[in-house]
C-alpha cells in the first residue's frame, strides 16, 4: 500500500485526482487530498475510490511535516510561491515530490541535497510548462538520432476557448487563473534567439510582436513568453539559430490586449477610486474635447471603426457602468470586469493548442517540421487545462509508484526515459501531437 | 560655538558648505564634513575656514552616533535610501535634521517621535523638491490672500545644461546623478489631477505626454513627474482642478528619449552580454532584412530622417563601436554611453529652469500668472545645481541654529516662516523668480 499526498484542490488538480484515484485499486494506493478549504478538496474526491480530503494550512509546519511523513510522494498543485520551502520538507524527509511549475534557480539549488537524500524533486510537469518540453525533446531527439541538425525550434501554447464555445469578439475566455493573464509578460522582458541574435521585448512592446501561426485551419497569433533562452542548454541546444517559445492567441487578440497595456490599464502598482468603466478608461487618456472613443482611438493611433476599438467598447470600457470595486489597481479592476465579460459558460467548454516548428538540415537539404495539439475539454470540470496539467503529473507518479523512473536528484521531465512513457499513456488519454513535414524552399 | 555635521561631500554638497563656512565666523559655527571618502571630504572644505574633513561610514552605527552626539544639528546630503535611519537616530539624540530628499511614508511616520523630543526634521530642502514647494506656497499664499480662488497648479523644474554650453543634438547633458536620469519615471505611473479627473500615465507613455513651455523665450517640454496628487492636500488645494509637477527638457529631448524607453534600452531589470552598440540596437528589434537604422525607424514608426532618428545615430546606436561592459543591464550600457556623449566639459555651465503656472479667479475674472527662475551654475564646483540644492538647506539651517526656526516635528517647507526668509535670502545670492500676469481670454 502506497499513500499519496495532493496538496491543493482547486480546478486544475481535478484531472490528477481522478486518473490516480481510477488507478488506486489496481495499484494499492490511498490518496489524501489536501486543502486549506476542506470543502473543496471534499467536492473533488466525492465518488472517488481511496481517496480521503483533509484541511491543511501549508503554513502550519508542523502538520505540513507530519502529512510528509504519512505519505510515500507529494504531488504539489499549489501557487508556485510555496513550492521552494515544500520542496525542502520534502527532501529532508526523503519523499519524492512533483510539481507543474517553474523551476526556479533557487528550487535548482537543491539539487545535491536531493541527490544525497536519494529523493527526486520533478518540476514542470504540467502542459507548459510539461508537455511542451516532453513533446519538444520526443522531436528533437528522434530529429538529432537520425543525424539532423537543428537550426530553429519554435514552441507556442495557448488555453483557450473551444470553437463551439467562441462566442465573443475577442475569440477568448478564461480557462485557468484570471490574474496570471492580467499580469503575463510582466515579470521582465521576453528574451528569445533570432538568427543567433539575443532579443529582448520589453513588456509594452510584447503585444505587438506577433508571429501567425495556422493550426487545422484556425489563425492564431503567438507573442513570446518569458526567458527563451535559458531553453537552449535544457534542450541540448547549444548551436541553434533560433529558439522562441510562446505564447497562442485567435487572431486580433493581441492587437486589442496591447491597447489595454498602452493605456495602463494592466498595471497593478497602485490603487485607484474611480466609480465608472468611463471614468477608469478616461483617467488614462490626455484631456481632449473628442468623445471618450474618438479620444482613445487618436491616442493611440487607431482608427475609430477597427477591430480593436470594437473589442474595448464590448467589454464596455466606455459606458458609464459602476466599476463596484473601491480602492483596486488597474489591473484588478480590469480583472474583475474581464471575469464577467469573459466567463466561462456552464456549457462552455475549453481548448488548448500547442504547436511546435523545427528546421533542420539533414545533410544538405534544409526541412521543416510541424507538430500541434489541439484538446478539447469534457466539461465544465475535465477540461483541457486540467487535463493536459493532470495527467502528465498523475503519470509521473505513478511511474515513480511503480519504480520505473529510478532518476534523483531535482529534474525536469526531458530525458527520454520520463517522456517516453508519460507521451505513450497521454496518447491513450486523447492527448496526441499530429506531425507534417515540409520541404524549405 | 555650535557645532553643525554634514553628511556626504558630492558635488551637490559644494555650495552648502560655502555658504556656512563663510557664515561660520560671524556666527560662531563649526563645521565637520563626513564622508565616506575622506578625501572628498578633504576636497570640499579645502581652504575654507572652521571646517573640518571627517571619515565616517554610515553603516558604522556606533562612529554615527558619536558624531551625531558631538554635533548640535545635522544636514544629511546622504542618497535617500539613509534618511530614514538617520533621522531615527538624530530624533533619539534630540538633533535637528535636514535633509534635500522626498519625505517618504516611513519618514512621515517618525513626527510624533519627533514632537516629543522637541526635535525639527525638515525635509524636501532642496532645488526639487525644495525651491519648488517654497516659491509655489509663497505664490499661492499670496493670491489666496487677496481672496483669489486657484483653478490650476502646474510646476516643472529642469536641471539642464547652459545656452552657452548647449552644443549637442539632445540639448542636455549630465549635470546630476547619470543613473538617477536614466531610471526616470520608472518609479510607477506618473499620476496628476486634470479638470477635476484623475490621470495617470504610465511609464511607457510618459515621454509622449508633453506640454510645451516658453521660458525666456526658449522652447521647453514638460513631463509628468511622480504622483502630483499628493499635493492637493499638501499645498491646500482640496478644490483645485489641475494639479500636476513636472520635468522640463529642452523642446526634443523627450521624443528621441521616448525612442530609447519604447526599445527597452532603459530597463535595468536583467544582465546582457553583446559585442557592440549596434548588436546593442539590434537586440530590441525584430528581424528584418532592412538596415538597422531603417528597421529601427520603421519599427517605431518615425521617419528615417527625423531629429530623433538623428539624435540616436549621434550616440552611437547604429556603430559597431565596442561596448566595454560586460554582463550589464540595458539601462547600466545606456548610461555608460549617456556618460561619455553628454559629459559636462570643463569650462560646461549647467542651467536650472522652473516654471510655475497659476490660473485663478479673483471675482469673477479669470487670470493666469507665470512665475519662472533661471539660474546658472558659476563654474564645474558652484554649479546651479549645487547651488539651488544646497543654499536652501544651508540657509533653514542658520535659521535654526539662530533660533529664528521654532516648528518642531517632521516638516516641508510650505509653511511662510520657513518659505519666506529663504526665498528672501535666496535673492541675494542671484536665486529669483520672475512674475508675469495675464488676463485669461
Amino acid at each position: 500500500m502506497k499513500k499519496i499526498l495532493i496538496l491543493g484542490a482547486g480546478r486544475s488538480s481535478t484531472s490528477a485526482i481522478r486518473y490516480l484515484s481510477a488507478n488506486s485499486k489496481h495499484e494499492s494506493w490511498q490518496i489524501s487530498v489536501a486543502d486549506l478549504d476542506i470543502n473543496l478538496a471534499k467536492k473533488q474526491i466525492s465518488a472517488l475510490e481511496n481517496c480521503t480530503a483533509k484541511k491543511l494550512d501549508i503554513s502550519d509546519k508542523a502538520s505540513l511535516a507530519s502529512e510528509i511523513e504519512n505519505h510515500d510522494i507529494v504531488i504539489s498543485m499549489l501557487p508556485a510561491q510555496f513550492n521552494y520551502e515544500l520542496i525542502k520538507n520534502c527532501i529532508s524527509q526523503k519523499t519524492d515530490v512533483l510539481t507543474p511549475s517553474y523551476q526556479t534557480d533557487e528550487i535548482f539549488s537543491l539539487d545535491s541535497f536531493a541527490k544525497e537524500n536519494n529523493v527526486l524533486v520533478l518540476n514542470e510537469m504540467g502542459l507548459d510548462p510539461g508537455i511542451d518540453h516532453m513533446s519538444a525533446m520526443q522531436l528533437l531527439d528522434d530529429l538529432r538520432a537520425k543525424g539532423a541538425v537543428i537550426k530553429s525550434f519554435k514552441s507556442y501554447t495557448g488555453g483557450l476557448v473551444a470553437p463551439d464555445s467562441d462566442n465573443n469578439p475577442w475569440g477568448y475566455k478564461f480557462t485557468w487563473n484570471p490574474r496570471n493573464v492580467i499580469l503575463a509578460g510582466q515579470a521582465g522582458a521576453a528574451k528569445y534567439l533570432q538568427a543567433k541574435q539575443e532579443k529582448y521585448i520589453p513588456y509594452h512592446k510584447l503585444f505587438t510582436r506577433l508571429e501567425p501561426i495556422l493550426v487545422k485551419n484556425t489563425s492564431y497569433e503567438g507573442y513570446a513568453n518569458r526567458n527563451s533562452l535559458t531553453y537552449q542548454k535544457i534542450y541540448g541546444l547549444e548551436n541553434i539559430e533560433t529558439l522562441l517559445r510562446g505564447t497562442l492567441r485567435k487572431k486580433g487578440f493581441s492587437a486589442a490586449w496591447n491597447a489595454l497595456v498602452q493605456l495602463g490599464m494592466t498595471d497593478d502598482s497602485y490603487k485607484l477610486n474611480l466609480k465608472t468603466y468611463q471614468d477608469f478608461t478616461s483617467s488614462f487618456l490626455p484631456a481632449s474635447d473628442l468623445d471618450i472613443k474618438a479620444n482613445l482611438a487618436n491616442y493611440l493611433s487607431l482608427d475609430i471603426n477597427s477591430e480593436t476599438i470594437n473589442k474595448l467598447a464590448w467589454l464596455g470600457l466606455f459606458d458609464d457602468t459602476e466599476i463596484g470595486l473601491k480602492y483596486a489597481s488597474p489591473a484588478l479592476i480590469l480583472q474583475n470586469l474581464l471575469e464577467e465579460k469573459w466567463a466561462l459558460e456552464k456549457n462552455d467548454k475549453d481548448m488548448i493548442v500547442m504547436w511546435h516548428e523545427i528546421v533542420y538540415l539533414m545533410g544538405s537539404e534544409l526541412a521543416r517540421l510541424e507538430s500541434s495539439l489541439v484538446v478539447i475539454g469534457d466539461d465544465n470540470l475535465q477540461t483541457a487545462m486540467a487535463k493536459t496539467v493532470g495527467y502528465p503529473i498523475a503519470i509521473a507518479c505513478k511511474l515513480i509508484l511503480q519504480g520505473k523512473l529510478k532518476l534523483k536528484g531535482v529534474k525536469l521531465p526531458i530525458k527520454k526515459e520520463i517522456y517516453q512513457p508519460i507521451l505513450e499513456e497521454l496518447k491513450d488519454l486523447g492527448i496526441e501531437f499530429e506531425e507534417k513535414n515540409f520541404e524549405k524552399g
